[in-house]
C-alpha cells in the first residue's frame, strides 16, 4: 500500500505527487522525492523500482522481508534493512521491519508488520527545513534515528522485568517462574542484540573514511546514531551477562533451598525419632523394668519426651535448621 | 559419474558436448562450458582435468572429499568446497559435499554423498540468459545461491525442534530426553556451524577489495550470498546461545524438581511418624496409664491422631509441599 | 549553574570574566577561556554555546545527558563525555557524567549528579603554569586524569569486598548473602566497565596516530590516561573472572553442605533407629522370649542399645559424618 | 645422532656426502643438502651450525628443545619448530618435537622424542624430482605436510573416544569413570590444540603477502597444510565444545540420579512405614480395643497391611517412582 | 638505593663512575652507562633523572611503583615497566617491580619489592663482549629475558600444583580444601596473566615493524623473548582452561558423593525398617494371634529379619548401593 509520494525542493514541501511523475520530479535539481509505503504487493513496489530504478536485488530483499537488518551500497544509492522492536503485550518482544533505498533524490521506505508508522520523522523533518535541505541523507538519517530511538524504551522495559526478577530470586519466591522469565528475558535480549548488532558495523561506515555520496554533510548525524546504537549495544551487553549471573544464581538459591528442607526434614524428624524410641524401650515385655510399676513412670517419661524436644527444638533453632 | 557437459555462447546453450571437445570450445571468444559430476571415478577426474587445466592439489582435494569448506584462487581461476547440509531421517544432519571449479570459461562441479542434485540451479540459469551472460562466475554464484539457501529449512527444522524442547523442559516432562536431545541439537548447530563459518570470510572476498577476475560483474550477487550466510550465522549463534541456556535451565529445573520430592518425602513422612509416636506412647507397658483404662481412650487416640494428620495436610498443602 | 568563566594567557590566570564576553577574549592570540558548569538549565547552555559556537549534536547531549562515554570530533573540537563513578553509601556504585567540550582556546565542562567537582584540576593546573600553557589540551588531559584517578578507590573497594566475600564463603558462612553480595558485586563491575571500556579505544587516538589538534604537544600525558584506564580495566577483568569463579565456587560449597548434612541425618537417623529395632524387638508379645524372664534382661538391653550407639558414633565420627 | 646427509642437484639425488663437505656443497647452484638428526649431542649440533652458518639464537632452540610451535625468519632462512602428535599406549597424547632450519639450498632437521622419524618423507620426495626441484621449500612443505598429517589420527581417536563416553553417559553408566574421562580428553584437546595453533598464523605468512624467498613457487603447496591446519582446527574446536557440553550434561543426569534414587528411597520407605503404623495402632494398650478381641483381627489387619502396600506399590511405579 | 653505576665502552667495562659524571660519560662514542638502584627515595631518583635527562611521566611511574607492565617510547628513549613473580612460602605469588629506563647510551633499572637482584644478568652480559657491543638496547633484551625466564618455574609449580589437585578430585579426596585451593590456584594464574599479557603485544613492536632506535640490531633477541613470552602465556591460557574443567568436575563429584550418599542412607534405613516392621506386627495385641505361642516363633521370626537383611544386603551390595 502506497502510503504517500511526496516532492521536496530546497528543504521545502512542493507537494504530494503521483508516484508514476516521480521520475520526472527526481531530473529536476534540488529536488527530492519522499515515498512511504505500507506492505506494498508486487505490482506496486515494481512500479516504484521502474521510477526510481531500484536494483533488483534490493527489491527482491524488501518485497520477501525476514532480512538481516544491513545497509548496502549499489552504485550511487544505498538500501537499507532495519529492524523494528517493540514490546508486544505477551512475553515476546515484537519485530517488524522496514526496508529503505536511499538515492541522491529520492527516499522510498517500506515497512512491514507494524501499525507505528513513521508519520512523526516526516513532520519533524518538515519543521525543519534548513536540515531537510541536507536532501535524502538527512531524511535517512532521521529514518534510522526514529527506529534507533525505539530500541531504548524495550531495553529499558528489559532492565525493569530484570530488577524485578532479582528481588524475586533473592526473595527465594517461586524459582520456577523466575527460571522461566530469565529464558525468556535471555531470548528477548537475543532479538534485540540481532536488531542491533549488524548496524553497528556498517553505520560506522556512514561517517568515517570513505562516505557513501548520499551521507556527505550529515555525517554528524550518523556518527549521532552510531553513538545511540554502541550505547544500546552496551546495555545489551550489561543485561545479557546479569541474566546469565541471574541464572546461575536461580540455580545456587535452588540447591542452598534444597539443602534448608533437608535440614528441616532431620530436624523434625528427629524431633519425632527420640520419644517414639523412649516409647519403644517402654514398650518392651522385661519382665523386670522397675519403672513401669513406678505411679509416676507414665508422666515422668511423657515429660522427659516434651523436655527433650523442648531442648532439641531449642538446638535446632540456634543452628538455623528450624 | 558425468551427469552432462554443456557448452553455452552469450548466455545460450550450444548443446551438450563430448567431455574430450571441452577444451576447443573453451580457446572459443563468448563461450564457457559447464560440467557437472557425481562421484566421479580417478581416472574420469583426471580427463576433466586435463581437459581444462586444472590444478593438481585441487583436482586431489575434489577426489579425496571431506574437505573443510573454502574457497582458493589458483591463477586465473577459482577453487570451492561448499558443505550440503540435509536433514537426515534420523537425530543426525546430513553433511555432504560439491566441489567446483571455476575458470574465466568453465564450471566444473563434483558432488559427493547426496542425492539431491543441482539441476534446478541448470534450469534457472537456462531461463535467465541475460545473467547467464555473466559467465561462469555468474553460474558459480548460482550454486553457492543454491547451496546456502539448503541451509535455512535446516536451521529453521531446528529451531522448532528447540521450541519443542522448551516446553518439555518448563512442563518438567521426561528431563532425560531433554537434556540427550539438547545434547544432539548442540551437535547438529556444530555441524551447520561448520559449514557455514568458514564461508563467510573468503565470501568476502568475491565482493569487496581485489575481487577474482571470474567475480567481476556478479560482485552484487555474491554480496547477496554473504548475507544470507551472515542471516544463517546469526541464527545458528542465537541456538546456540538459546541451547546452552536451555541446557543450564534444565540443570536447575532438575534440581528444583528433586528439592520437591524432598518436600513430600519429608511430609509424607511426617504424617506417618506422628501417629506412629502416639501409637507408640500407648504401647508403653507403664502401670499407671489411666488413659488406657477409659473407654474411649482408642477411638478418642484414633481421632488425634487423624485430626492432627489432617491438621499437618493442610498445612503442607498450604506451604505447597504436598 | 555557572560555575565560573576564567581567561588565562601564557598560562597564567588573567581573571574572571562574564561569560558573554567569551567569545572577545578566544579571539586574542595566546589566550584560552575556562568554563566550569554545573547542571545548567537550558538557555544558560545554549548561551554558552553560542559564545564558543559549540555544535548543536554535543550540546544537545550535553544538555540530556545519559551518554555513554565518548570522546568525539567536531572539526577542530573535541566533545567528551565521562562518567564519573563514586562508592555510595549503599551496596550501588554512584555514576555521575561530565560533558567537555575542547576547543583550540576554551574548555567548557559541564558536570552532572556528583556534588564533587573540579576545583583541584583548577588549582593544580594553576600552580603549575608551565604546563598550563599547553592550553586547553593540557587542561583536557588533566580534567581527565582527574576522573581516571577516581575510578582507583571504587575498583580497590571492590577488590576489598570480593576478598571479604571469599573468606565468607570458605568459611561457609550465610552463603544467601554471599550469593547476594557477589550478584551486587558483580552489576558495580559492570557500571565500571561500562564507565571505562568506551574510553580506551578513544583515548588511544589522542596520542598516537592521526592526533586530534588540540592534543598536539600533550599526547605524552594522555598515553599517561591511556596506561590508567588500561590498568582499572586489568583489574575489572580480574575481579569480574573472580566474581565469576566464586559464584561457581559457592555453590559447590552449597551442594557440598547439603552433602554434609544429608551424611549427618543419615548418622543421626542410624543412632536412633537401631536401638528402636531392639526396642522393637523386645516389645514382641511371643510367649516364648526367655531373655524377658531374665533378671538383668532389661539392664542388659538398655547397656546394648547404648553400647551400639557409642560404637557407632565413634565410627561415624571417625568417617567424618558427625 | 646424524640420521643421513645427501645432496640434491636438479631435484636428483647426488647421494651421502660427509657432514662436513656440505659447506661445499651448498656454493654450487641449483644443488641442496638435506639433513636429517636424530637428538644430537652439543657438539654435532655445532657442527652442522658452523657448516650452514645457521642462527645462534635459532640453534639454542633447537639444542634445548620444549619449544612452542613456531616458524621464525633470520634473514633468508627459516627457522621451524613442530609438535608431533602421537596416540600413546596410556591416556595421554605424546608429544615430540622437530626443528627445521630451511635455508635457500639447505634444509636440516633435527627430531627429538619420536622413534617415527621421516624417511617416508624423504622417500615420497625423491620419487618426484619434479616437485623436489622446487628445492628447500619444498622439503620444507613435505615434512610440514606430513607432521600435519599426523594430527589427523590422533584428532580421530578423540572423537571416538568422545562418542564411546557420550553413549556412557546417556546410559548412566558408571558416571565417576565418565567425569575423569572427560577431563582427561579435555587435557589432550589441550595439547593438540598447544600444537596447532601457534602454526596457523604463521603458516598463513608463506602463502599470503610477503612471503620468505625459500617458499617462493611453492606457496600453493604451503596453502595446503593452512587449510588442512584450520580442519584439525575445526575438529579440535567442535570437540571441545562438545567435550564441554558433555561435561555439564554429566552433571544434569547425576542430579537426575540423585532425584531418583531420593524417589525411591521415599516410595519404599513409605511401604514399610506405613504397615509399621498399623502395627504400632494394635501395639497399644487400650483396654477397650474390641478389634484385638476379633477372631479374625490379626489376619485382616495382615491383609490391610499387604493390600495397601499393593495400592501404594501400584501408584507409585505408575508415578515412575520405583 | 642506588645499587651501581658502572660505564662501558665498546662492550667492555671501564668501571664504576659517581653518579653525578654519569652526564658526562653519556656524551662520549661507543660508551654507555648502566645504573642499577633499588628502592630509590625521590631525591636519588630525581638526581638520576636529571643525569639521564628521563621524562617527569616516566619518573613519577618508576617513583611510585603499582604499574602495569609496560614499553613506552619517549622521544628516543623506552621506559619499561616489568612484573616479577616469584612463588611465595605461602599460597600466594609474589610480585615485584623493575622499572627501566633505556636510552641510546644508558641504561637505568629500579627494582621495587624483591631481593633477587640482577647481577646474573651484568655479570653474564660482562661475559660477553661482543654482543654487550650492541650497547644498551643488549642490555634491555638481557634483563627482560632474564624477568621472563623466572616466570617458568612459577608456572611450572602451577600446573605441579594443579596435577595435585586433579588427583585429589579423583580420589575424592577432601573436596572443600580442592575447591579452595583450586580457587587460589585461579588467582595465581590471574596475577601471572596480568605480568605477561600486556607485554606479548608490546614486546612485538621491538623487533616488528618500526622498530625503536634502541633496539636496532637486537630485533632477533627480542623475538625470542618474545616468542617466550607467548610459550609461559600458552601455558597459562591451558592452566586456565583445565582449572576451570576441574572447579566444574570438582562440583559433579561433590553431587555425586551427596548422591551416593543418599543411596547408603537408604539402604541401610531399609536393613533397620524392614525388622522394624516385623517386631511391630509381633508387638500387636491382638488375642488371635498363633505365631505368639508357637515355642520356636521367637526365634523363627528373629531368623527372618537376619535372613530378610541378609538378602538385602548382598542386593544392595550388587547394585552398588552399599
Amino acid at each position: 500500500m502506497l502510503v504517500n509520494c511526496v516532492a521536496y525542493q530546497n528543504g521545502r514541501k512542493l507537494g504530494a505527487i503521483p508516484i508514476e511523475q516521480a521520475s520526472e520530479y527526481i531530473q529536476r535539481t534540488e529536488t527530492f522525492v519522499w515515498v512511504a509505503m505500507k506492505e506494498p504487493g508486487r505490482e506496486e513496489l515494481e512500479l516504484v523500482a521502474r521510477e526510481f530504478k531500484l536494483h533488483p536485488l534490493a527489491v527482491e530483499d524488501a518485497q520477501k522481508g525476514h532480512q538481516r537488518p544491513k545497509i548496502e551500497e549499489y552504485g550511487e544509492s544505498l538500501f537499507a534493512v532495519l529492524h523494528i522492536v517493540e514490546n508486544g503485550d505477551d512475553e515476546h518482544v515484537h519485530v517488524a521491519e522496514v526496508s529503505i533505498f536511499v538515492g541522491p533524490n529520492y527516499v522510498v521506505w517500506v515497512r512491514r508488520g507494524t501499525e507505528n508508522g513513521f508519520a512523526a520523522v516526516r513532520e519533524r523533518s518538515e519543521r525543519e527545513p534548513h536540515l531537510l535541505k541536507h536532501g535524502s541523507g538527512f531524511v535517512f538519517y532521521a529514518i534510522m534515528d526514529n527506529v534507533v530511538d525505539r530500541y531504548f524504551p524495550v531495553v529499558d522495559a528489559l532492565e525493569v522485568e530484570l530488577e524485578k526478577l532479582e528481588e524475586q530470586i533473592f526473595a527465594d519466591e517461586s524459582p520456577r517462574d523466575s527460571i522461566r522469565e530469565l529464558y525468556h528475558l535471555k531470548h528477548k535480549l537475543m532479538v534485540l542484540r540481532h536488531a542491533v548488532e549488524p548496524l553497528i558495523e556498517v553505520t560506522q561506515k556512514l561517517y568515517g573514511g570513505r562516505v557513501p555520496q548520499v551521507c556527505i554533510g550529515t555525517q554528524e548525524y550518523f556518527r549521532d546514531v552510531y553513538d545511540h546504537l554502541l550505547r544500546v549495544s552496551q546495555q545489551l551487553d550489561g543485561l545479557r551477562d546479569m541474566v546469565i549471573t541471574a541464572l546461575s544464581v536461580n540455580l545456587s538459591m535452588i540447591t542452598m533451598g534444597t539443602g534448608e528442607i533437608t535440614k528441616r526434614l532431620a530436624a523434625y524428624g528427629a524431633l519425632v525419632a527420640i520419644p517414639t524410641l523412649i516409647a519403644g524401650v517402654y514398650g518392651m515385655n522385661f519382665k523386670n523394668m522397675p519403672e513401669l510399676d513406678w505411679v509416676w513412670g507414665y508422666p515422668v517419661t511423657l515429660a522427659i519426651m516434651v523436655g527433650l524436644d523442648g531442648f532439641l527444638w531449642l538446638r535446632f533453632r540456634k543452628a538455623g535448621w528450624l
